[in-house]
């Protein structure tokens, strides 16, 4: 099994955007943290950020062939990207949504997400581990 | 006459995204019967695709010169995409708004287009026909 | 292939009512130019016009039976009249909304249609042309 | 006790209009098993149907001579007519609103009734046996 | 000058309806007040009553020709009637809203009147010596 | 045929509680007429009250077993209690949803109902007859 | 009889203030034109103008004596000043409110009125006419 | 480490309860897999459920001594019960909100918890393993 | 003069719970200040507490005999228990609600009572003297 | 300690004004009372009162210098001025809303307070007593 | 040129309200600053400060003769002071609106302006500093 | 000091787009203006275009290390792009949002900007001459 793990907008600059709100761990060395996890539950991870809207749909779109999952964090465009939610139903592989911090406890705007809808399940609040969690969740589905 | 017809986010996949909303035709084979409309109407005809919302934009701006019509089907970017509206705005050039399936009738965040007060006309829910009646429209309007 | 050409209310008014939206033509005139193209097209067209409510509903019931579609612009009840709404669907019958003007570019009350959702597909903005493009529409989906 | 069962727009379809949800019995027959239902009751029933809110509104209005009891399912109506609302309050006779399906379980646009706060009693959801039970209803009322 | 004096539904059960809102003057009477005071005003009157909302439509229309004011109480589809509206934009004769009791002190649907905007005065609150109003006003308008 | 009457909080203070609303007849009263009523339909019928929720949700779960209907006039439960909703749909068991006032005349709270969606029909405003109509329609339902 | 007639902030400018929307007359050739009507009427006619929403609550609480009827034009305090509606319903002095233009035919602040549910009646749109129907309507009243 | 796993109202019907949703696994067995799993992870593991919001409440406070760490799925009391939600923040326990489907793929009442903010991280929409990873959150938390 | 103080979800936990928010008192200290102020003012207070909606309920129901004031703290039932509401109204006993914390200086969904509206008075904002102001406020009502 | 005592809009009217609502006692009175109360607590008390907002804002910031508290009815200011709100915040002295009728039981716009969140408490709903209260809990804040 | 400086409710407390948001620097200094960088600019400035809305709105009606643009602070009553906002419109002077902090960063009331949409420009978030920029803003409008 | 000015979608466009909103001026001629004035102030001033909401946010991260200023115009970007927010969080690099027009004088969707609520400040509606005080704001602040 091949999952795709595809991060949005500002995760590139994860451990020195607002520390006290996303960790100070960068996002190679969750990269690095999630491929470890996926090798020990038998999946290999491949990686995707970008900053750019077109680009996460291209990407999304790309996975129909060769994945058997998806894990998006969509940073930003979670809150209205209707794009991003085309391309997931579009592409009809499982996506696992994953937020490094709670978004129910932030601002208002932060509370809705127009992609959950299409995807198989939410993980949020549980820092950069929520990542590893939604690794072990596809794993559980590909049983 | 010479017109630019424009496809948003994931049109790129139809034939193969969700047949039953969007049919099974390729978007290759639409352009292909948008050609001969266009040619037996003495208008030419040219294409582009991109999931980017940036690219839809610089296109749209682009038609300014050379062009004398606009055919758009901005995908989910219809919902939000105030970006492109301006471009629409900007480039003044008479733009018809397609939609392959009756936006009307599916999930209400589809039932807002932003770009709508911008369009000379719309056409929705006829299926990939709806370029060809788009075509009949702007040569109507060049008479 | 047998069409029912409906208009609500006011529409009896084309060529005198603000000409600088809805044109100089008169419904008359118009339904002489679908007339044409229906022919044109192989079908054949019958016309209709009522300001009643009540009237409008029981002409689409009476579709039920010798029409194989309908074109309909229901004037003001497009916003509120659910009774069209209930008609259209309980008459099974392949059904075109036709605006003449823009309705997205004009006031907020205009750009919502109760009837949409039950139709076809939607033609909007193209002036008295909009009727032609429907008999199109109606006539590709015929075949 | 004299009872007026009035039914309104599209009601005259009963039978053949989208059976899954309204049935298959014909309002001819379902106002003979009223009939019967009122008679077994010690009470006439009288019947009206139209597709016009003015007739409904003047049929409302004149059973305020000899008239006890009204029945109504005013169907897509029963969403926007103030009118009708109007009349049965200027009427002030016993009225019972009537609806064949839960129209709390369809469309948003059912879930609201401009008549109800005029009503006695309001039954829904129990098919055409509704207006049975509302017969009891205004024959209970009247001891 | 020529005006004509449109009541919509359930006023003609003014007398007779809800008296403690309405008063107890029959429209008869109402009418025949109208009359004289236009009268003194150097004006002629008519007078139409309907239910019926296409019957109130095609009367607006028809105003086009002969008359010089219009005064209208829509009854209930002050608050619904976009045809009405339409109707009077339409036929460009200086129309004046009236209102027996003030709509804007019951219920909340009364306190919209969608013909409002298009009107060229509105007058409400003054019981049936609304309508002397409107003729004073109509006749000020003609000097 | 058994069917199971529950009503929720303060319907125990029938008779003695604001009886220009509720009327002066208590609940066991009541009851002993739905009891005769079932009867004479030839069915038999159980009772419960509390006003508890969370009782309520466990009383209707255990009319999984060996009840054919339910009724229940959920109180002011019917405008909040999602959990008694998800119990009449975990349940499986038809259910007709019973208000002793016309709780679309009352204060706005009490107009939305959010078990009315899950219940397979509504009676509401006939005072405490409502239950026996309640019982006839679940009588005329096991035919 | 004796009335006063208050006219909120910026009315003072009348005459210089928008003259498209509000005319050429200055508020005092208006006043003039009101005490005249009033003795026509057989009444008197006392003049108020405040920019001062404070000293508009003072002024109509000093008509509680002496005063039988007030005349009101609370400008832009129409839209929020529920202390001006509160000082109307304390004094208890019948209250006509007048609009120059017709507001519901403006902005949509302009549209609501937080002091019409207070007053006896409301004449809006005949320009500075207006004021001459409210006097009549006052004198009306006092028959 | 020591977690109590509560279960809210309807949940006690797993395995009954609509499976097509919830899928067809009862709660004891849930519950056994959650001892396994939480026992590999050096936790022991405590159940608990309850239809009734007071208990809830009562148990959630208890955690205050003896427990690190809560999985709650509070069932439909998840959307209204800010009783729960104050619990969460009295005890102050670090607490996992668990739904079984994905709730924003359901109905709109669905798509609000108003405990989300109070919890530390939300697992949504991976049937009942989501109460596995929830342990493996917990257990990630205690390191 | 007797008086019923009782205190909703969570208020058992005063003192400990957020005492930031609540203060370090607790609910026996508090109650035992109550009691000594009822008795200086010659009244005598019995206390009751649950975190249980139905409890609540039956507990204000029972205050029909032989209580002649209600002091309620309903906690967060406040915000949505309609059934709490109706118990209020339905005893008839007049009932003071306090709040500890100025609720209107919170989170938005605590600035919503469902119960002031059916309460004599609403005292907040004042820590646990709130109860001694509401102890003084009936004794004065009691007068 | 010293308090000063503002009440806003038409409060001078107390005793005359709509008496049901707010009785017959005049604000002399009432001021009388609470002096005397005031004094039997320790505390001197001044009052104020204005119909004018920009004086009432003003003897707010007034009490910056050489009071201890405030008590303040803002009457129909309540409800909207912001500028009542800052001068409270600005001043910084305790500040205890009052109201004499039950906000939360009257018209919509009378249930938002724009100023109690700033207030360290509210009182509503026990007439003129509410005041006495106020002093109350000024006195035990000032201990 | 010559310019109105013009400020509102509580800004004449500036130095000592709320120094963390406005600054520290009084009223009198900003002034004196904005003097200086007038006369640099070669413009002369006049200074106004009023709690009173009336007194405001009067001001600006007087800037008509005389001055070439206003600057205005107008604190709170920036959120709903109609009357303000028509005062602008009616004198006609290029008028720049300027708010201290950045009001899209506080409370939701703060961020509405309604007397943005008739002023020539906004300037907002650069502390006391913003009156300079404004009256830059003015001079260069002047050239 | 160093500032970045960047420009959103179609304001490349600007002199040819919609000269009556936006002016004649193009953006090559509006930074050469911006270049000298920061001159004038001791800065240095770079450029950036895009109609890319990803290259956007990939400018302001980039802007992390040696930009000590942003200017900012988002274009329709303004209006929803939550990712161009984040970015200018994220950076930390003190930023001023202009608009050349007064978007709060034009369509209502113009009238929110989801990015000045991480804005340093706003400046709006005074042409291009808004980006030379935009520059004096930040030369003000870096002082």
């Amino acid at each position: 099994m091949r999952i795709m793990v595809i991060n949005g907008p500002n995760l590139n600059m994860l451990g020195t955007r607002e520390p006290q709100t996303y960790g100070q761990e960068t996002l190679e060395s969750v990269n690095e943290r999630i491929k470890r996890r996926a090798e020990q539950r038998g999946l290999s991870a491949d990686f995707f950020q970008s900053n750019d809207e077109g680009e996460l749909v291209s990407k999304i779109q790309s996975c129909r062939e060769g994945y058997d999952g998806i894990i998006i964090n969509a940073g930003a465009y979670t809150h209205y990207s209707y794009a991003i939610r085309d391309a997931i139903t579009a592409v009809g592989v499982p996506t696992v949504e994953v937020h490094i911090s709670n978004i129910y406890a932030r601002e208002e705007f932060r509370q809705t997400s127009v992609i959950s809808a299409v995807c198989r399940g939410i993980i949020c609040g549980f820092g950069t581990n929520g990542y590893l969690l939604a690794v072990d969740a596809l794993a559980e589905l590909s049983k």
